[in-house]
């Protein structure tokens, strides 16, 4: 709704690139713009440019009615501050309130998880549930916790961190600092080093995996592997059956504690759909707690790709933080 | 508060014992009557009755304003009825509403876990909090998550099964049909199997936990381990270490995912105190992801001990489920 003249734009602030867009009360993308993020070492000054220009591109001379920020970092439970982030450079700036100021118009911030999970509960598959979860699997785990129809924040502004939940003893070193988190078991990582440990081998039985990366193993990604896997590979199904069980025993340990309505999975990865989410179900069933006396939480995929950060940032924008 | 003829009791519901308490509005425990309970293959109605003999007893001819229920098991989400617990017999009855009718008086029912939380929330060690997760460490592990100042109860009212949370893959095999889950490494179990495991090895170094038990280790039990630790015992201090260093794992994946303000240890194992404590606040700190960045919550020890259920079911039953 809202007059015609109102210009919602959503900024999804990554460690690589920076997209903002402007987004219909719907959720429909309806322009954007891009910059590459200038780094983590730089003047903090730099990335806010780079938002400056990409928001001022999109705007196209309009007036603009609010702007969301969706960073890839801890956002404190304010929505004031970046606290830190890895591959951006704010360590506790205002960046609010100082955007607010340098645009003269609405700022909300929130992190990429949260904005997500925000597309999903006002607009996508979360829409009407009470208590959700949502998991957003790219390079790591992200997470948001939805309860009461609203996000959980915490004491830090850090709820919804499960991807650095330990699933294996003395397991798998994180860039965290910690080991065997779950990220290093279910993510686009994960996957990758799948199959990369497995073409490592001699004599390793043969992949189309192997053809699709030019015979070079550094080149697998994680959409190769999906592509391989639908096409029938057996390695990349593998993949998917090791990364979507680690999926489902970490989404049981969720519903243990949290007993959603919903869980819901996004992110890069989610793409491969069924492929991953049919073996997240099963170990869900097989793990969870008392699960023949409960209603065990649906696995839904996500109704917004890449593209959910920009749409849950602008919906915040419109309905607030 | 209220006037002096109210009459309020709480009623803890075990497996093998039914503790009634008159319980005043600053949670003093007044009179209390104890019952064996009948077993899980009995008729419901054995239950109920052993119930309400332990009720009149402590109402001794005096009306009772309301009772609250604190039982072993999962209850479902609008307090009606025991769905499953594997001490008791019911499936699913209305227990509320049966013993509501049948006393004549105000009936709230909730889980043990919940009503502990209840306790530290309106009378201990939470009281003020908005955020705080609530451990109980006996057998098992039990669990609670206060959100907003109030109990978050879940689809199934199942919110807070901490301890079958896999926190070892294809780990020690538990209660539950699982394996590996938390509470087969950090609960009065696995304090017990600690040393047995060790006492049962041959020429083991010699343990005062070998006179304690009068030579048999079958006789071992937790409090006899919390005994020996603090009496300097090396075999029962390493069994804190142990249990204590896994307490704190898994209460850093719980800060993870709800970044709480508080985290309170209750149950009988959380009368160790800082043997138990202090390696958990150490392993916390050292495994929760982002700790440099962010308030580590404080690790305390409930205020109440095994009379936390009666009051807590008494305070349920002053204000409400």
């Amino acid at each position: 709704m809202g007059s015609p003249a109102e210009l919602y734009i959503g900024v999804d602030i990554g460690g690589t690139k920076v997209l903002a867009a402007e987004v219909s009360a719907s959720g429909e993308v309806l322009a954007t713009a891009r910059r590459t993020t200038p780094g983590r070492r730089v003047r903090v000054e730099l990335v806010e440019d780079a938002l400056t220009e990409a928001v001022h591109e999109v705007a196209d001379g309009r007036p603009i009615t609010g702007v969301g920020l969706a960073a890839a970092g801890f956002v404190d439970n304010a929505g004031e501050r970046v606290m830190f982030a890895p591959h951006l450079p704010w360590r506790g700036d205002p960046t609010r309130s100082r955007l607010e100021a340098r645009w003269g118009t609405l700022v909300v911030l929130d992190n990429d998880a949260n904005c997500a999970a925000r597309a999903e509960l006002e607009l996508g598959v979360a829409r009407g549930a009470g208590d959700a979860l949502l998991v957003t699997m790219g390079t790591g785990i992200g997470g948001a916790v939805v309860l009461g129809g609203t996000l959980l924040r915490g004491r830090n502004g850090m709820a919804g961190e499960f991807g650095h939940m330990q699933v294996v003893p003395a397991g798998l070193p994180c860039e965290c600092g910690g080991t065997g988190c779950w990220e290093q078991y279910s993510s686009g990582n994960a996957l990758v080093r799948f199959v990369r440990a497995r073409m490592d081998v001699p004599h390793h039985s043969p992949s189309m995996l192997e053809e699709l990366c030019g015979g070079d193993p550094a080149g697998i990604t994680g959409p190769l592997i999906t592509q391989a896997a639908r096409a029938g590979d057996r390695l990349s199904l593998s993949a998917f059956a090791s990364v979507g069980e680690w999926l489902g025993i970490g989404l049981a340990n969720l519903a243990a504690a949290f007993d959603p309505e919903l869980l819901v999975i996004g992110g890069g990865v989610s793409a491969a759909d069924d492929l991953l989410l049919d073996p997240a179900r099963e170990a869900l069933a097989d793990s969870l707690v008392a699960g023949r006396h409960r209603v065990i939480p649906p696995v839904l995929r996500a109704a917004f790709g890449p593209e959910a950060g920009v749409i849950g940032a602008a919906a915040m924008a419109r309905t607030g933080f």
